[in-house]
């Protein structure tokens, strides 16, 4: 069954299309710059590779260009539109009402709706994506898939944060946690690696965005992200964990509001703010070999918070079976992870430098023989999961 | 030498007379409710209680009462307030002028002043303190001891957040971290018992107030304090740890301002809000034992923060030798000791349960024998390390 993954942010829109039932990736592409100018990079296959640049005023445009790519003479993969069986829309927030992928109903639409005060960047531009789909494609069901859901099984607990009750109750004021899509992918591949069913393992998912999850018996216990993706660890602009009392202090010294001071925190701050070089860790890494010392202090600071997650996760599950390192930085930085394992033997994980540092495909060990916490580390594919997702809910249906 | 110490708070007063050579404790006491009506309770010895009520209408009145109870007749533990050899006060905040406890000169006043606007609440009440004191015994030296100083050896990657780097040059924007003189005092005592000179020791101050601090070779490397006393664990009143986006948040949600949410967050949340109970964890444990569930998440809660942080610490430092517990739930309360230390065996902490039971006075060992890491309840003593070190720089003046 062919599936149309379907990712829409604000101004950007990312695609695949799947074959769900043999995980084939047919096509792949991204849609940047919706509303300014427009620019297209679409992907068959490992070597070919098209870039279109041309006006894209509206997420529907962009739609109706990738339908029209995928279906087209030169680029072509399928016959026609009809060929694609389902759509699987990632949402970012599923609140408390989701807890697991689901059909697109009214019904579905109008909760992702109340939920826009917690996600208010992010929901809007996924429903908007829905609703263009079933416009272009009234034929085809639509799934929804939550970057919240995975992190339902978490208990109260966990969740709450240390404020009045009624916040939760009446503000759904709560921990969320996101990446949810990736921490169950990563989580799951490891487990059949384990081949164990009461299993202990904290997945770091490093990417431009970040967090760390605990999962226990493949179920999220805990997660570094909270009411909104500025909590846990320090990201590409985003400072992560951070005493609440700085936002007044800020909005008195810089005299700004506390809305222009949260967009400073998830836009300016992290690993730009610190380094000043870049919010991309490579160009830092890069500067901090050239002798750059706050690109040094950046990388220190990013992987301690990532340690404080590890070692705290490792606690509150009572020791860890396997750590997981995935998305961008996870799979591709041996330094990070390097330093992230490093100084934590004395509970069991041992990291085996030579293995880290040779560059792979796929899933792969890295800690050491007899290290008893093993070290992986585990491409993520969040797209896939979408697909398979929808394709087990409409085949049911 | 007789030290005088004294911590002055917006509408409290603090003060022991000490004999700061022999550690004796000559008699100590509280003033509450300054300017609201007036209480006094006074101590001499461990049997003589003394409780006065009569309006107290500044702090003035405050410390004139006290120097007059210690010199009357019924009450008398000197003949004359010029016996008092020295001043020693506790400050709040140091910022980064104050890196030790100093002679008080127009100077340092000046500096504690700048600081006011991070720690609006305390530093005022301090210089307050001082001030009267001046003015009250203009012949006696004063000695400033600060919550800041102990964790000025903190390295930059643990000072920083991850925000522009301009914050903090600009704005004096770090975690500076609080409970200094317990931790300093609690590691030392520790340092002692050990007698080991490269010594990696986490400290959990657990009070109405509560940090955790890691202290390497007996100096601070990290604390859950930061900018404010408001990071890290979850306390009487104080969330701790959350996600900055609560605070724009719950503006909206509930119309209120960023410093009336900040307000919020240091005043109603914590053990009060989440039990909905108390703020003294006492009765909180006792509502749980009734069956009270939201007295059971609030306890399950601020254990996992503690472990969270403990086990951190553990990694940032690459093991522990000890971790101590201090301050008025972690000297009393088995219960939060036995729920932190358990699970983590597997990094090498194993709390003998039946000695954590026992009731005793004095530093002690609660590990099994065999436990690699030591764990120890040690009663804090700030104003013994005030009175030394007030008394070490009024003899060397």
């Amino acid at each position: 069954m062919l599936v149309f993954v379907l990712n829409a942010g604000s101004s950007s829109l990312k695609y695949q299309l799947i074959n769900a039932k043999t995980a084939e990736l047919k096509a792949s592409g991204l849609v940047e710059r919706i509303g300014i100018d427009g620019i297209l990079k679409h992907e068959v296959g490992e070597n070919k590779k098209l870039t279109f640049e041309l006006p894209i005023p509206t997420h529907k445009e962009a739609i109706e260009l990738v339908l029209r790519i995928l279906t087209n003479d030169e680029t072509k993969v399928i016959n026609s539109i009809k060929e694609i069986q389902a759509i699987g829309h990632r949402v970012v927030h599923g609140g408390e009402f989701f807890k697991e992928s689901t059909i697109v109903t009214k019904d579905v639409i109008e909760k992702i709706e109340q939920l826009v005060p917690l996600a208010p960047l992010h929901n809007p531009a996924n429903i908007m994506g829905i609703k263009i789909c079933q416009e272009l494609m009234p034929n085809i069901p639509n799934v929804t898939v939550f970057d919240t859901a995975f992190h339902q099984t978490m208990t109260k607990e966990n969740y709450l944060y240390a404020v009045p009750y009624a916040d939760y109750t009446e503000h759904h004021l709560r921990k969320y946690g996101f990446h949810g899509t990736s921490h169950y992918y990563v989580s799951n591949e490891t487990i059949k690696i384990l081949n164990k069913k009461d299993s202990k393992i904290i997945v770091c998912h490093l990417g431009n965005g970040s967090s760390v999850c605990a999962v226990r018996d493949g179920k999220s216990i805990s997660t570094s992200m909270g009411l909104t993706p500025l909590e846990g660890l320090i990201m590409g602009t985003r400072s992560g964990d951070i005493d609440a009392g700085v936002i007044p202090y800020l909005m008195e010294k810089k005299n700004l509001t506390s809305n222009q001071i949260l967009d400073y925190l998830n836009k300016k701050s992290g690993i730009l703010g610190i380094s000043g070089i870049s919010s991309d860790l490579r160009e830092v890494i890069k500067a901090s070999k050239d002798g750059d010392m706050r690109s040094k202090i950046t990388i220190e600071m990013l992987c301690n918070r990532i340690k404080k997650y590890l070692c705290s996760y490792a606690g509150l599950m009572g020791g860890v079976d396997a750590i997981c390192f995935t998305a961008g930085i996870g799979e591709n930085s041996d330094l990070i992870r390097e330093k992230v394992c490093h100084g934590l033997e004395f509970m069991g994980i041992e990291l085996d430098v030579e293995r880290n540092r040779v560059r792979e495909l796929g899933n792969r060990e890295i800690s050491k023989k007899d290290s008893k916490t093993k070290i992986y580390i585990i491409p993520t594919n969040e797209e896939l999961v979408i697909a398979k997702d929808t394709y087990n809910l409409v085949k049911s249906k």
